[in-house]
């Protein structure tokens, strides 16, 4: 009998006629013959509220005590999901965090260790549908402990690995995932299916679709996603360890992503000796800001040279305080009116026409690229920020992603 | 080093800046060297909020997910008393139900069993005040269980019982016990210590400081309580197993009791033979109604008589339903314009003179007595409720109660 985890984002519980589809669509899959968890968030709102509670109370507050307040949120939901489910007539109990999800870690950004299936195995196989609060479990000194912000997304995955799920569907207020920022270029298209690599890219260049930790957690633990809305009947998005035969169609790009959260740093003049990016990046890692592209290209004779970085927009002022306190030889500039913009596939990896696709398509436009870098499945572009809407429109249509008109 | 329990009502509760006169309170009392528990509500409202979206989740509902749900309120006051302690510099942490009270029978409506004293004493020995939230405890199943609306006093005597606390202090949002409703008499006068005994009588029969259940089991465990003002430093009543020497200036009666949830069933023409009095009262225990005063009393010769008894108001439809099927012989009249008036004091035991007295003042202003009837601390009459008020101010001047004026 397949097991699946549906998990529900805050929008889908916030109030009880939305408690009331939710618990219908949990119906049809128990009904089709699913073993089914459910991983609930708190109602939209409520945390919030929970958190603003806590900052009244203490402005510095102890993270144990905070858990105990946030938990509670999920705590309710997962009540009131259970006697949904049960008015309905399907067979359901729920579970608190502190029964089965073992976490570690700090308070208030824990990591799940274990979860306790055994009890899950048993109401399962009793014909029983699970709902589990997400966000939460139990500290080793046995107290409430939470996952941090967005953490239920992470929850669902490690509740799916735990119980050996065969899969584990997030529905969420998106209909899936989409080859760019619809409101960038109106005809996006839903992707069917990306690989957790993929949407990794995807997700951590700007695609808020998911909580890049749970896409982490599900592709090493090799546990397939689907994206799904709460508030209609779309097939959404599969997220895969690796595309299949069927998938010879897609296209090689999966989606363009586009981010504003970059500011560019170039050093003048520095010395070209052995060292000397180190002496640059080092300082820098020590005051935990991370560093994304870099371009140092020497010029051959010259004896110095130009090194460009960027750094997120929010930490540059401090970065370039750290360098000056670092004592770095030649002129600071900064740019903070700049955009990365990426072509993100698996196709990449086996094909470098895609990169010089990209280039030349950007060329033909006169985008000017302010530094370039490229891993496996990605290549990206730092172009000027009032040309990163033009150069993700350009290159949506170039690599053929265009949904047809009037779909 | 005294050991005391603190508990807080809802109102007190309701909101950051109450939170923080509680933990104030709290703080006082440490400093003052005493080892101490707090008990929490929830805020004020928020179980409210709870229970309507479990009534609109599910008209009939399964009592353990209720008690997911409507437990979270004080699990959210915990935290946040306990962070806000630990601002104002005191040591404090938060433990949940589940964590240490075992409680047993129906969910929605549990009994303490036990309370787990070790992990307590440990953080009460290393200084810590420990918070914990009313009205919930972990069932024999391991979920969440609630005690029943108004438990958390209930808990906090528990509680105080599980850990041989000194004391119980319960902080409400009235300054005390009074002699009387002072909605009725004006000049009613907070006692300043009452028994048990008379506590129970004077909560039984109207007035509404304590819950009941809280009252017999702190007599049951013999821990003093005290019931006092949150919003204000007065010294409140304090609640004793018996009157000491330095209460012999008291009054016999501590108080007039009022009820108006009385109404009035008289059964006329029935067999004086034995037996008779049970075939009435036996089908009215099976149908779970409770029956108060009874009088019966045969007319010498007549071999028949009527008997008068009363039951709750919200349940004289369903008794005399219950009688009907019974087949009991005779007419059913029935009056639900009256009220229980009552003189509750330890006195009552040595003095008949008082119950006398009763009726004499009664008398004198035409209150006529529809029924009567006695305990070792209690004497009530049934009047009509036209002239329940009429007679409380009455006995409460002449058993000496009245605040002296401008007091």
């Amino acid at each position: 009998m397949p097991r699946i985890v549906m998990k529900f984002g805050g929008t889908s519980m916030a109030g009880i006629e939305r408690i009331r589809s939710v618990a219908a669509r949990v119906k049809r899959e128990a009904d089709a013959g699913n073993e089914v968890l459910v991983v609930v968030s708190a109602m939209a709102g409520e945390t919030d509220r929970l958190v603003q509670f806590c900052k009244e109370a203490a402005a510095i507050h102890d993270p144990k005590e905070y858990d105990v307040v946030v938990a509670s949120g999920e705590q309710v939901t997962s009540g009131l999901l259970a006697m949904t489910l049960q008015n309905m007539g399907v067979k359901a109990r729920s579970f608190m965090g502190w029964q089965l999800v073992r976490a570690s870690g700090v308070h208030g950004n824990a990591r799940i260790e274990d979860v306790e299936g055994g009890a899950l195995d048993e109401a399962l196989k009793g014909g029983m549908v699970c709902v589990i609060p997400g966000f939460q479990g139990v500290s080793e000194d046995g107290r409430v402990a939470t996952l941090g912000r967005g953490g239920s997304d992470t929850s669902a995955v490690a509740i799916a690995a735990g119980v050996k799920a065969d899969r584990c569907d997030i529905y969420t207020d998106v209909d899936g995932v989409y080859t760019t920022d619809p409101r960038i270029v109106p005809r996006a298209r839903k992707l069917d299916r990306i690989t957790f690599e993929e949407m990794l890219e995807l997700a951590g260049v700007g695609a808020k679709v998911l909580q890049v930790r749970s896409v982490g957690l599900a592709m090493r633990e090799r546990m397939p996603l689907r994206v799904l809305t709460a508030f209609d009947d779309l097939p959404g998005t599969e997220i895969v360890p690796e595309l299949g035969a069927e998938d010879m169609e897609r296209n090689a790009i999966a989606g363009i992503a586009a981010d504003r959260n970059e500011a560019r740093i170039t050093l003048t003049r520095i010395a070209d000796r052995p060292g000397t990016v180190a002496a640059v990046m080092g300082p820098l890692a020590d005051a935990g800001i991370q560093v994304d592209m870099i371009v140092h290209a020497a010029t051959e004779g010259a004896g110095s040279s130009d090194l460009t970085f960027t750094v997120p927009r929010a930490s540059l002022a401090q970065a370039v305080s750290v360098l000056k306190s670092a004592g770095i030889e030649g002129d600071i500039l900064t740019d903070d009116a700049v955009a990365k913009v990426s072509i993100v596939g698996v196709g990449i990896r086996s094909n470098p026409e895609l990169a010089a696709r990209m280039f030349a398509t950007l060329a033909e436009r006169n985008i000017n690229l302010l530094a370039v870098s490229a891993s496996e499945i990605k290549v990206s572009a730092l172009v000027a920020e009032d040309e990163m809407e033009l150069a993700v429109r350009v290159l949506h249509t170039a690599f053929g992603l265009d949904a047809p008109r009037g779909e």
